[in-house]
């Protein structure tokens, strides 16, 4: 794979735009990560990025600043989620761990408010850190593209929608296989014979959601049975959210016998809807959840689910930021993690 | 009460060692909290902290720095605690909240790993950040005087055990009337029949660890009673000390018919121990908690809990902090939130 070299005549984002055959305007609204450009210009800018090696004018931002010694760790979602989602504390906890031997400080923070992003992006882009990391990301948030020109060593953990494709990847991220692990999840419930396996999907502007969905289809796919509309709802991670789509999955598809979820959340609020319709799990409909979180654990019943190994994607976004900030090589710029079922009594 | 101006000629370490009666090295050993100092010396110091209204030499820090529009809540203990423990959640959504109409971001660290501390305090006093919030503090921790001395606007919530007394209270800090919350506790079981009752207490290096089981003896001590030390372990707030504690507890005093637990999590790992060894909660042992978190509506059986307000503790720590950071006029600096019992059916 291509190294990404530090050198001191790195390209600028003018010659980006120039491979890419857009003004720099242009690349530099890809990178911002706005919406108003093609999908297709999208995608030849990431592609010149990638192919020139570019790092924004870091040594620019040399010039004018010092080591700050801390690097910040943002969830892009309120407090209330932040704590409440144990795929935080996991990926924090690895975080932390990945920066243990460094002179890296770890800063944690999350969109405290509505007005909350305008001040998240000023203090990012006011050389308060050496190097961000960015969890939990839409397709909206203009945070990478940001980060990204303004020359500060970024790594995302996830990635929004639109960064999925391979034209369009993210300079550094680490993520995991989330459609190789929904695919196993739903293959699963199809061979223990259940037949109506509906799916409550995450959110469609990121990447976990839309992959996780993409597993579900393949896994149907591979059956030779075309994909039931009406057998998908949607949530966005939350258990509230996986009450509501689980209630109206039912009442659309009554005869339903078993649901992918693609959160542990989303599944242990499926399951609580589905015990306030009466229905047993796993007799009646059998539930299978993602993430493996301490959740499934303790769940009633214990959760079937998609493992994702948290704490290594936490420690390996802490090793291409530190290695970015220590200006190494980085043979591998983009880190793709395995997830495997791990049964339990849901399912 | 006293009222903290922030007007330029505002005293120095010099002139608080010299109204103390010791000289300026004994006064910095104090503020930096070192254990080296006589309880009589260190009270004098602080007595003479507030008398004069002292906040360290911040002129001298506007001189070199600027406000970087950021501040700090630390949580004193590792990550796995300040993740795993639904009082570190509540007490940063709380400030997270208080700091949302301000143009002040919010940064939450903990102490990453044994050579953690040394970061952590290299970072604060580096004019990183406005001002610090510290929490889950313990009697050695150096960072509460370091912060003081350096002139950065600091807050505790809670207090090390050393920072109960009157005269040796820190300039601001927010705390909870951890004494009346568990005497309320120790008198309901009291006053429900149980004749023995145990008690897990908390660290005694931390206010609230004291205070707690200050409460249980005051209790017992109303009814006439003598406490009964074999009727006392300790355990350090986490569910697994709360086990191992019971244990004790039960191999000493097998006739024990309640516990109260001086955290949650203790009363949780309690009922765990106590169903290990055939005991029905409550019928043969009552137990109450301390914090009323969402653990202990979950709990099986439902914890009855003494409430602590978290959220308000938060919001009242990023209050004073705000307050100290615009040099407004602080009416009082030290802050007592009420807690009351809140009965379910555990006991």
């Amino acid at each position: 794979m291509r190294s990404h070299r530090r050198d001191p005549g790195r390209p600028t984002l003018s010659e980006v735009a120039a491979r890419a055959g857009v003004g720099r305007g242009t690349a530099s609204r890809v990178v911002n990560n706005s919406s108003q450009v093609s999908p297709t210009v999208r995608a030849a800018v990431w592609a010149a990025v990638r192919e020139l090696g570019y790092v924004p004018n870091r040594a620019a931002r040399t010039l004018v600043t010092q080591r700050t010694d801390s690097v910040a760790l943002v969830i892009s979602e309120s407090g209330e989620r932040a704590f409440g989602e144990p795929f935080f504390a996991g990926i924090a906890r690895g975080v932390s761990a990945g920066l243990a031997d460094t002179p890296l400080q770890l800063w944690l923070s999350w969109i405290q408010s509505p007005g909350g992003r305008e001040k998240m992006e000023h203090q990012l882009t006011d050389q308060h850190v050496d190097g961000v990391m960015l969890i939990s990301l839409h397709d909206a948030d203009p945070l990478p593209g940001l980060l990204m020109e303004r020359g500060l060593p970024t790594v995302l953990g996830g990635r929004p929608a639109q960064m999925l494709g391979p034209d369009a990847q993210p300079a550094y991220f680490v993520d995991v296989d989330n459609t190789g692990g929904a695919r196993q999840a739903v293959e699963y419930l199809l061979s223990i014979g259940r037949r109506a396996v509906a799916t409550v999907a995450g959110p469609q502007d990121m990447g976990a959601g839309v992959n996780r969905l993409v597993g579900y289809r393949q896994a149907l796919a591979a059956r030779g049975r075309p994909t039931n509309e009406n057998l998908i709802a949607y949530g966005d991670f939350s258990a509230s959210s996986g009450v509501e789509a689980m209630r109206q999955l039912l009442a659309r598809c009554p005869d339903l016998d078993a649901v992918f979820a693609a959160s542990d959340l989303m599944a242990l609020g499926a399951i609580k809807a589905l015990h306030d319709a009466g229905r047993r799990v796993p007799e009646d409909v059998a539930v299978v959840g993602y993430e493996d979180s301490s959740l499934a654990l303790h769940a009633n019943p214990p959760l079937t689910s998609v493992h994702q190994p948290v704490i290594t994607m936490g420690r390996e976004m802490a090793r291409l930021l530190v290695a970015q900030i220590r200006g190494d090589e980085i043979p591998s710029p983009a880190i793709f993690l395995d997830t495997h079922l791990v049964r339990r009594q849901s399912a």
